[in-house]
């Protein structure tokens, strides 16, 4: 039997991904060769990056003058290319949210690049809640605003639009990426890495303002140049063939068999309600990490007052097929990914099986 | 009918391995999950990268000062990293020979880092031969060298280890990695993407003695630094997953199956010389671009004295079957590449396709 895989990332395909995804390593029916042996040159392959960036447009509606490039290095080198970008030889501050830990990841490669101001920072409240728009005080005259709508580590999630219309606004969304709806005309630059959402790792979408990239600074090594992406329809270089075909493919899942942004966000709601429920029904015996009003709809990160039951909470959930449960290295405890091709029945029974298990070390 | 893939790359890749990654694909028997959906930090995922590692040391016998990292980015990458660690700040000049369209596309990547020396240039020869030894003179206090040992455009290759063994000599494997022996002592850097030999796009193999990294600049960008990669083991941040895994078969089907890189050179050299013997027999009907002695055993690039025979032979062998057999954009002409993976038979099939080709159109 294969495992239900609630892990952080690399995380779960939908089946029907995965059925065509299979196939296409014998052979794309419509090219007669190994999905791995195709030319990244071929008519075949820049359809595919046509539809991918198509489907993301028409998902996202993204507007005419933001280009979506399909990049390699994950959201890690983003940290690098944006501030390449917007911060180097400006003379200007960038300013970031401090709010977990993908965004602290985020931080010394901007020191790289310039001054970098970090307007909010959650470490003295252990990353447990996210910052108010009340709480925030950002400069007009900023190169940027930085923040991660999702952060994956410790469970925490925006539901709203952070900075100020006036300055760039710059997101990473690698977990949350195609999960809900979201304004693409308020942001200068959004990206996401493709393993949690979008595909396998290996690839990472970047949306991006045009005109913003009119001012690129000379002396940028041109695989970290925005523009020569854009000039070659994300082709400038050998690109990773299989991870934009399967992100292809998701983005028509996402698209045709969900239908839309909308749908999708409802699934992942009720996804979540179903998880969160369950916790906040333990009697306290379990806890969630963020606050209430933070928590994310893809990462249901929790822990049990007691270590011990907790252990055995991880162990016997792997032994009965629940895949991934286990909470990031940094900071323990449990987290249930329950990213777009999490079905809502896979839920079900994990959530059944938590109260099973509360009901049971409750009385004991 | 799917086709013989004749591709420069993304190119063939061996049978077997095809079939254990379609397995894969479903889920790894090992571990009951997708390949597309482990986690990058579980213990299979790090069991797969140092088996990698062994097997390419085992291949070429690198010695223990040596790491092997496998990074994101394509040679294109390294055209940037290498001249960030062995340039940036020295004051030294870097020398590079310019034998064909990649060692071109290396050049001014090196430019944005330091003074550089263009030590031969091929182009006033169409880049039809490479320099001989005698023909070129090193400088001792130079940085380093770099140069291409497989042009997979214009199908030349070194059959031979160029420069002073006191400069560091880098080399870009990209296209004949693993198809034969090298004395890897005698390099400082090696680097190579997978997608000609080693599996699919989407990861790039270095070889680098780990001395040079201690005279690493300061600012240069985490995910751009080797000793990042060399203390993750390669997993400094979410690694191209399924690239790796499938380079990985690749060197254990190298490594058990065909037997080792003395065997590997042996059916490449058979492979090459079944082309090129049916291109010497053609009554000058066909000739290859590359000289004789620089004549590539990866990339057999030839074309016809008459460029509508030559088109006739395009699409008759596309329509039996034959793919990939356009040459480069760049120079047009035939193509055939015979990496690793393409078997004799397959060899015998097109040589005995062109050959039958070549008598019908003397005939005419």
């Amino acid at each position: 039997m294969n495992s239900l895989n609630f892990s952080g990332g690399p995380g779960i395909l939908p089946e029907s991904v995965l059925r065509e995804t299979q196939q296409s390593i014998e052979a794309v029916p419509e090219v007669g060769l190994s999905i791995l042996g195709i030319s990244h040159r071929s008519q075949w392959f820049a359809d595919v990056v046509a539809e991918a960036e198509a489907n993301i447009r028409a998902l996202l509606d993204v507007p005419d003058d933001y280009c979506i490039l399909f990049l390699q290095g994950g959201a890690t080198l983003q940290f690098s290319m944006i501030p390449m970008l917007l911060l180097r030889h400006t003379g200007k501050t960038a300013e970031y949210l401090r709010t977990g830990y993908w965004s602290s990841k985020a931080i010394p490669e901007a020191v790289l690049e310039g001054d970098v101001k970090v307007v909010w920072d959650g470490e003295s409240c252990g990353f447990r809640r996210l910052p108010t728009a009340e709480e925030l005080e950002f400069s007009p005259s900023a190169a940027y605003l930085h923040y991660v709508s999702n952060e994956t580590v410790e469970g925490t999630q925006f539901h709203q639009v952070l900075g100020l219309d006036d300055v760039p606004r710059v997101c990473d969304m690698s977990s949350d990426f195609l999960s809900r709806p979201v304004d693409v005309r308020r942001f200068s630059i959004i990206y996401a890495h493709a393993q949690k959402n979008l595909g396998p790792a290996g690839v990472t979408v970047v949306i991006v303002k045009r005109d913003l990239l009119d001012s690129t600074p000379k002396g940028i090594p041109a695989l970290l140049d925005y523009r020569e992406h854009l000039k070659a329809h994300s082709i400038y270089n050998t690109p990773p063939v299989f991870a934009i075909y399967v992100a292809m493919l998701i983005t028509r899942w996402i698209l045709k068999d969900v239908g839309g942004l909308e749908k999708m966000n409802e699934i992942n709601q009720q996804k979540a309600r179903l998880l969160y429920k369950t916790v906040d029904e333990s009697n306290g015996l379990i806890t969630t990490r963020a606050a209430l009003e933070n928590r994310s709809l893809m990462n249901v990160v929790f822990g049990f007052q007691n270590t011990e039951i907790e252990k055995l909470f991880l162990q016997k959930s792997a032994l009965v097929g629940f895949s991934g449960l286990n909470g990031h290295r940094s900071i323990g405890g449990i987290r249930a990914s329950i990213y777009n091709a999490m079905t809502i029945p896979a839920v079900e029974k994990l959530s059944a099986f938590l109260r099973d298990f509360v009901a049971a070390h409750c009385i004991a």
